[in-house]
């Protein structure tokens, strides 16, 4: 298999966010140049990401909607559930319980925070519980992936108790490079970065245009 | 010049924030195995992150931390301020203006709402304004980028009105693909998709591996 960079699975992501969008239009067919209109990014960036995982569409003709949706559902694992715990239930933590990404992929499962006062709330029908429960519930409600809401200096120990309690993913809100066993995928949602990147592109319009990824 | 794989802006970012705990631990010297094991990617990799930008370190003794860290905060543009404002003062723009990351360099000058049942409100110091100061305020105050802190459903319309009033960057925390004309740069900050990746990169360990990027 050809070495896939790592922005090409953001960029299905986007791509399967477009075909949504196409199918809740009543859109039947699309093209890789009206994904990388949308995507912005170029057409043939569009047909190389796909050309990792298969074969899709046909020359002249382009692709359909449905068909292509449901692949790109497939390669991302976005056709089964994924149960999810939030820890850390501070205002981003609650942000966080609040936003309206969840779904039957993505099932919120558990709350935990280390702070007592904390474990009387609720959020979307959970309440938060203390980190004592947080190997029990990993185990008996399958929960693959942990949400990092704490301060970065608490960051690392406690991704240490998700990776020894058995999380499959962490998606890492705290600034912090945390270190995990290979076998742990970690995500970080650094919106730090995100500032950092605009800085870089505002101040490298040129380069912008020139980036591949 | 080469093009730059746009990952490697944001590994650049990890690579700096390495150097800068390297720097607050009183290390002077590293070298691209040390930046590399910490960041996760291979020590080439490192090195030809950085050879995009120039030439960088001395061949088996590698970097000197405050050189290394000046270089790249030069790159990225963080040696100089940047002026910010959140739209949408929900839980998610109040848990943004909460969040430690705003500094000297990224510097927090509005907070707007469309509710005005939101306008008495103040965070960090900053009353929450009307949409209708937009304009004026990214003016007079330099605010160059907007982070973009609304429903999915209104993302768009909010994100013209930033452009309209002449923003130059979007940090987009709606899970919504925004359409913005060229010169303006975007970052998408959106969950689902470290999520989505979570989910790739779990059910794939082996193409984790083989990923560049």
């Amino acid at each position: 298999m050809a070495k896939v960079p790592s922005a090409a699975i953001s960029r299905l992501v986007t791509y399967l966010r477009i075909l949504e969008d196409l199918e809740a239009r009543g859109i039947n067919r699309t093209s890789s140049e009206q994904l990388a209109e949308e995507a912005q990014v170029t057409a043939f960036q569009v047909r190389k990401d796909l050309s990792y995982f298969g074969s899709y569409g046909t020359r002249g003709v382009g692709y359909t909607v449905q068909v292509l949706r449901r692949e790109l559902r497939q390669i991302l694992g976005l056709n089964r559930r994924w149960g999810l715990c939030i820890v850390g239930m501070g205002r981003l933590g609650q942000a966080i319980a609040d936003y309206p990404g969840f779904s039957e992929i993505f099932e919120l499962r558990g709350l935990f925070d280390r702070d007592p006062s904390k474990i009387t709330t609720t959020f979307r029908g959970l309440q938060v519980e203390s980190m004592d429960n947080l190997p029990r519930a990993i185990a008996e409600r399958r929960i693959e992936f942990g949400l990092l809401a704490v301060p970065a200096d608490s960051a690392q120990a406690v991704a240490d108790r998700l990776v020894e309690s058995g999380i499959k993913g962490i998606l890492n809100f705290a600034p912090a490079v945390l270190e995990v066993p290979k076998e742990v995928a970690v995500e970080n949602v650094d919106f730090l970065t995100g500032l950092s990147r605009l800085s870089f592109f505002v101040l490298n319009p040129k380069w912008r245009e020139e980036m591949i990824g």
